[in-house]
């Protein structure tokens, strides 16, 4: 797996119940445009909103529409047996990868995280990504993510969800310096050239569910060695701006899908909230801008 | 409700199954020294390693082993609408209170944090303790506390489980000098006096589950405005050190339990993670220090 | 040394000159008072906004003024040579303290911070308060303090500018628990009476400047076992708020000088700042509401 | 001015004294390279370890010794009057740019920062360029950055030591974006090619005291459009770690200058302190590995 995997926003209808019809243009449109990865129960999704039964439902669902690309799903929770559970599932449902964020409510120290993910590598075969997202959930160093990554061989890569060059470099160096196959993955869309620049294999970006052309432009550039790859690097870098404009991802993201006519409603579970008007005008001025809207 | 609150620890079995037998000795025996409240589904209580279902059996079992003391129940979540059902629940089986820490994935700001607790104080009737936890969840300002405890005369006070003077003089002097019966408490022992000095009204205190007389020496000497309350203040200052020794709350506190002889064995749910030999030697040295065990 | 030490302001006139006559007649004020030491070029002091010279020159002046109340000097400085340079010459005119903060540019670990001190340790003889204030220079951790204070008699004691009750209560027990001389003073007004209750030896207070009748009392009924200690540490909490008015210590405190008719100006010199009318007014309402202006 | 500019360390003799012999090779070395520009008193050639009349004969000895170069003198300080002090003094020797960190002791808010460097703007002539390094200084943000540069024609540029691509993006985005001349110079080398793609204009970078050959053939690719750019973007990278390794930038620097043969010593004045074999012999690995020693 390497390129672009999209980490998908929950679909959900004006009285919050999940819009499955939705989902599925959704996903069509990915598998057309042509990612390499679709992710359900991400942080975009709001996997935190979701009961339990509902996060299944969704990747039982994903699993069907998903044919092209790379199928991946989330499943961290604050304990350890429910994400044993979670993983589970989505290793019997036939996806092909778990991302799997650290726990999220008091700290735990490095040991404990070990631990924790060794529970869960340990009774599962699916292929692991750890998720790295320290401004929601507990950091995984670059040493701790080493010793997983040499001691777990179904630990097989991470995403970095974290504005450090410094930290990307060391993963990269340190960790796929002593284990070639682990994957490196960037969470941020304005991270991912450097990403790839440094040895890394793509980015699982929010933006790329509502201008995914960008993205898969980009990609195409860097492999190909043309330089235009450096136009989309900044047209991607101005997009990510949109993070700045609203107050959190699902709410720029959806904003953004439906000024761009996609069948996504604006709907947030609460506590996240979609943004009013003034947020949405600088979206559409952005988005503008990107020539993404007339 | 004034005075010592306990926090529980919650009892599980060598399987992690929930230890019923251990909880009921445990909260006889809080009833029996007198503590003023006791409070299921805390952090101390690994509440985020309780299912749903769990959180409500051991929120019902507490309603009918409490009786001398307030009641108090935490029915925080990542997601408002659980919030909700939760709360609800507590009010339904008669819970005096009902502890809601802030979601605690992504970061929310000011305005997405008072359409939670709105969300919540309008849909139940239960009194509401804020509860503050910066360092586990969504940080609630002073400014947000003061807004939230003006409009919902149902929102009745908060808990400050933050290590500043400035913040807790700040909610006491700017909250309780508008609203007088909006009640502050601390959650951390050490600041019990000078939290009561300040004008709050008492503290929700993990070591109170294995060490309650020094609590309730303490609060009963600073309302009889003994001099000996600095004995025990210096007392439990030097306790709560106990905090520096583990990894977690929930491991210093069920080790120090089960040095004193309490029944609760030394079991949490993963991710936290019992602290080893060298960690009990140094507990066992600190309560013999404190003379709570020979 | 035990009791209320003023930090003291640096007074300027209108030209930014030093304004030796306000020096003198507000040493003399605190004197006749009776705080129980007088410190020049502190934090407060604006030191960091002096040459050289005029530190040494105001260190010669204070020198020259104080009298009945114990003499300390602040010392710190990025360089190494240049500290030890200025506690020589607070040793050479019979300064009793020196005050010195750790540098404050780049971050330094323990092991160098160890050796900065060890070097101004070992090449003066006046007694040294080390002084931690991790909002404006590198922290000083509790394991730093006690192998200072263990290793060198001459590090006489500590001043704490930090808004942590653990951190407060770990250095008194920790440190002065295996050297009983070593002092521990707050450098914030809300800790003042915690900082005793614990076994503190006092504090260094920037509200002392103005309003060292409230800090005078209330250690005074500390002392005594009065009662009304409880009075006064309310009052000296509400004072304190006066810092979250400003937009730095210097502001904050000038303005409630020249509000209280003190002979120094409202001056500071940049890049600190007078706040303007607007905190002027809310200052004025909070001495009002104290009663320390009609 | 654009490409490869050289925080300068600064060289010391066995007893601590300016080696002006090390200096006049060093900048010889380095003009024979072909480096785009050098800085002297940087944080690199610890600044804040020099007497002001150090700094002044160091940006002096400098002047007579950089031709073919731009030169840049950092001139910060803790107060504003030192900073328009050393800043007429760059001036009047005819540097091209002076370099100015904000002020590094207690917190200073955008507006109080906003004053400090518009009294500095005011006063001189020499084009400026800010200098954001928010882990040993007051931090610039991003709009404080846009407001000067908006607001003062001789404040030329921006030096950002900041390991976050959202904060570099924004700053050339927002503020390049309104003024097309305001340069931005990243202070990270694994940040260079980077800060190129975004439309950025270099780095002032200390890893170019040693290894000058790899930036330059880094930018000079970038220019040309050549792939091998990618090569040499892993390579610094790669270097960069040496950070990694050592407790001070001066420490990891001095060391690798001494393995590849430099005149300068190694040699830093306290609180830096030189680290020991171990870290030694890890620089000297890294060096071996990229081939920069036999």
């Amino acid at each position: 797996m390497r390129g672009v995997i999209v980490p998908l926003v929950t679909p959900f209808n004006e009285d919050y119940s999940l819009d499955f019809q939705a989902l599925e243009e959704h996903i069509g449109y990915l598998e057309k445009v042509g990612v390499h990865g679709i992710f359900v129960n991400a942080t975009t999704g709001e996997f935190t909103s979701l009961t339990k039964e509902e996060r299944k439902l969704l990747a039982e669902r994903g699993r069907e529409l998903v044919n092209a690309s790379f199928y991946l799903v989330g499943t961290a929770s604050t304990n350890t047996f429910e994400v044993v559970e979670l993983t589970k599932h989505a290793e019997d449902i036939g996806a092909d990868y778990a991302v799997i964020a650290p726990p999220y409510y008091c700290p735990l120290n490095d040991e404990a995280l070990f631990i924790h993910y060794s529970m869960i590598a340990e009774r599962t075969d699916i292929p692991i990504i750890l998720y790295n997202i320290p401004s929601c959930a507990n950091p995984l160093s670059v040493s701790l993510i080493k010793k997983l990554a040499l001691e777990y061989s179904n630990i097989a890569g991470v995403k970095e969800t974290i504005d450090s060059i410094s930290h990307v470099r060391d993963v990269i160096f340190e960790v796929k310096g002593e284990r070639k196959d682990f994957k490196v993955f960037t969470g941020l869309d304005h991270h991912f050239l450097n990403t790839l620049i440094l040895g890394g294999d793509g980015g699982i970006m929010a933006c790329a569910n509502f201008a995914p052309e960008i993205h898969l432009k980009l990609f195409k550039a860097f492999e190909d060695k043309k330089p235009e790859m450096f136009e989309y690097a900044r047209k991607l870098a101005k997009l990510s701006q949109v993070y700045n404009l609203a107050s959190s991802f699902g709410s720029a993201i959806k904003i953004a899908m439906q000024l761009r006519g996609f069948p996504v409603k604006p709907v947030l579970r609460p506590p996240y909230v979609i943004d009013g008007k003034e947020t949405r005008e600088k979206i559409k001025e952005l988005l503008s801008l990107l020539e993404l809207i007339p």
